[in-house]
């Protein structure tokens, strides 16, 4: 099968919401009066992003999922995306199922494919993500105020820990694998809760290079720091069983958690907690922002230590 | 230098056009009222679609002018662009003159780049441009009707006939050789062509995948055929002292080529006469829209063959 047939088969679908869908030089869309567009890319590369034991599905999943988690960060709602793929080969086999779980994250927020590219080359997935926004309520990093709670969404982590079991590192039993495995390969980007944090939040990330290299980036944007009560990272029960050492690295700097880190008045707590229950996802309150800048933590025995803010270089 | 570092030097300017540039989860930019947005993105392997040869200033520019094309072809404004980089190593001296060519060429379309993504991996590049086109003024590959007059832009087949130097296939004198590389590794987006075109051209594509594939399209999207006649294809001095299966070969399937190929009603050539001049750039007449499907061309020597629409396969 050629290249144009495969992507007919398979990347090809009706796309109502788009005035031109995919298989002309563009594709037209219309965003409404009032709102700004949002714009996100990201490029998954395999051996870096993903390993070469990932279900086709569940890439396709991801390659969406960690681009709308940008989108879930500024308080966007999808509109549509691009995909570019470089494949090693035409294989079917593996696209068929890839373009599934692509298309089944789609669904679920109602957007659509509306072009891209297709190229032989090393696996890589560049996928650019379009939102809209009201202009001037997007969530930014730089919003942060000194007293501001700090918050996060579901539980960090595990998809760290996953990644240690797949490096020899760790031993699980299947089922707890299996359980770390989805948080790893199958990411939930929190769009809903994005939304609903519109009004609320005073800065938002989301975590993809680990909690300490993302709050360094709201800490530096908003010229703040902050206190981390280590205590109340909320983490996975297969996490909590390993030693400490290996929970705090996992929790700290693990990385592709695509979980929102926000930080909120202190007076809208009860606010914060409903935006979750309302996005169906646990927030969970795990610090506090200070006007001195730097970041400490506290730890399980009510010790304090300081953390540098950094977080995964590509490069390092 | 790390990876945070590196973009920061290297990619990170003003975007006084955005209403926030790179460096949050998401860019935001507003698109003018009555306007839709127009999207295309464009992947470029190393190997695929440049060789290892190619000066880094000049793969800054191919990556985006390739995009940029694509908006050309569909008659839109450009507007800002998002980049994902894949690189083997975080190397200045490759990263510094390849954000040269890219910006020079944007700075000469006044448009951002708003955001992306960098990652260790084989080198790949990604840009997923944006512009903006009056509400049912794009250009489109379906436009093109019976009578139409058959046009392209600049001139066909240098950037193919450069590719058979590099592989050995061809021999030319060293300014020939300067002449047509720079025709490969520099193309020319025809983007005030393609606003000039609007209201006037019945159909438009890009050729880059050759002529005869990209024609294809138009007539497959059209649902007409097209009678081509080949003395009247413009090639450049070098390429038409070839012997004549080659140059065939480089102007009909040469690819890589970045032209506009477009239709317009016979009776609108001084107006496209004109449209070209206006962007200061050659366009020909090279044929007719036919009513019967198929695409037959006229030889030098008065011959008719029928010839395949099919481009170029990156998995033939």
């Amino acid at each position: 099968m050629g290249e144009f047939e495969l992507i007919e088969r398979h990347f090809v679908r009706p796309t109502p919401r788009a005035a031109l869908g995919p298989g002309d030089d563009c594709a037209l869309f219309t965003v409404a009066a009032g709102q700004q567009l949002a714009v996100s890319s990201d490029m998954l590369v395999e051996g870096r992003h993903f390993l070469s034991t990932v279900p086709p599905a569940r890439l396709g999943h991801k390659a969406l999922a960690v681009n709308l988690s940008d989108l879930a960060a500024c308080g966007a709602e999808p509109l549509a995306f691009t995909l570019a793929l470089a494949l090693p080969r035409a294989d079917e086999a593996f696209v068929a199922p890839l373009a599934q779980g692509l298309f089944a994250l789609a669904d679920r927020h109602g957007i659509e494919l509306v072009g891209g590219d297709t190229t032989a080359g090393p696996l890589n997935l560049c996928i650019t993500v379009m939102g809209q926004v009201p202009a001037g309520q997007a969530l930014l990093r730089s919003g942060a105020r000194p007293g501001d709670q700090l918050w996060i969404s579901g539980r960090l982590g595990d998809a760290r820990l996953a990644l240690e079991v797949f490096r020899g590192q760790v031993a699980l039993a299947a089922p707890d694998f299996e359980a770390v495995r989805l948080a790893m390969e199958c990411p939930e980007p929190r769009v809903a809760l994005g939304l609903a944090l519109r009004g609320l939040a005073s800065s938002a990330i989301d975590v993809s290079d680990g909690l300490l290299g993302d709050l360094g980036h709201i800490l530096r944007r908003s010229r703040v720091g902050a206190r981390l009560h280590l205590p109340a990272l909320p983490c996975s029960a297969v996490l909590a069983a390993q030693p400490r050492p290996l929970q705090h690295e996992c929790l700290l700097r693990g990385g592709d958690d695509y979980e929102l880190l926000f930080t909120a008045p202190a007076s809208r707590a009860a606010a914060v907690r409903e935006a979750g229950a309302r996005a169906a996802v646990a927030v969970t309150p795990i610090g506090v922002v200070t006007a001195e800048p730097g970041l400490c933590a506290v730890d399980e025995d009510g010790r304090e230590q300081v953390l540098p803010a950094r977080g995964f270089d590509h490069f390092a």
